[in-house]
């Protein structure tokens, strides 16, 4: 099964493809997709939206995986952080793909096998699961990976309970 | 100029189209697009932005404008609405609309001649700008015209002023 998750954002979005075959994940690509502060909103969100849909038309995923996000404080991130996650499902949707959102809790449960790993313990399990030779930089490109394992793991699990 | 104007939500997005001579508002059409509550966010804002390049592509206004939004403490609210614009901003984007963003004050100075107007004087002087027998509703369709508005007076202010 090919699975794409994505990490969004409005400057920059991670995204990664891994294929997971029920024991063994393989990374397939994975990459970021940056907006310049000098377009227009709009334009950015055009930018990211047609950037996502080549990427899918390109590798044909099964199924697409993004992070639930939970915001206490920052109300003004969590509106820029809204505007690109909802282009990104919407790449998603419109391009036929079913979209899987998971909380931050169970992205780090799957991937580093405790919920209150740190943001470099899941980067580590993220490199060593997909057996790269370094942690995948930036932070967005580890997250959208990180959320694509979490598919994999938690859908093969469900599909073995039922 | 035929202007249209959005109020954007995940549950309910108002529309308006208003024409505009330099003088005089005329409403073309009006109304608001509901998502189920049922479907999952993914098929929502999929439903979102393929009526939105429907209304577009029937009605082909030339300019798009939506208001921007200040969230202080509902950062939970801040990335629903955030989903929501976003893919508004896009369905105008990729329609080839320009998009024209304006503050709440901008709105209320413009439509209602005050920054500090109440909601119901916007909604008021919407109905009697554009010669309604009532104030449209729900509150989002009165939003929606109220922005179209904004941007018809300050982008021929802006023009004048040239």
């Amino acid at each position: 099964m090919l699975i794409m998750g994505v990490d969004p954002g409005t400057a920059i979005t991670g995204f990664g493809l891994v294929k997971y075959n029920g024991s063994r994940f393989t990374l397939v690509d994975c990459g970021c997709i940056r907006t310049s502060p000098d377009t227009p909103l709009s334009g950015r969100l055009h930018f990211l939206y047609r950037e996502l849909v080549d990427i899918i038309s390109r590798h044909n995923p099964e199924q697409f995986a993004v992070e639930e996000l939970f915001f206490n404080k920052n109300a003004k991130t969590a509106l820029a952080v809204g505007h690109a996650r909802g282009v990104a499902m919407l790449a998603a949707a419109s391009s036929g793909l079913p979209v899987f959102e998971y909380t931050p809790l169970q992205v780090k449960q799957s991937v580093a096998g405790f919920g209150r790993a740190e943001k470099t313990q899941v980067q580590f399990m993220v490199k060593t699961i997909l057996a790269l030779p370094a942690v995948p930089a930036p932070d967005d490109v580890a997250d959208a990976l990180a959320v694509a394992i979490c598919h994999g793991h938690l859908n093969s699990w469900v599909r073995k309970l039922k």
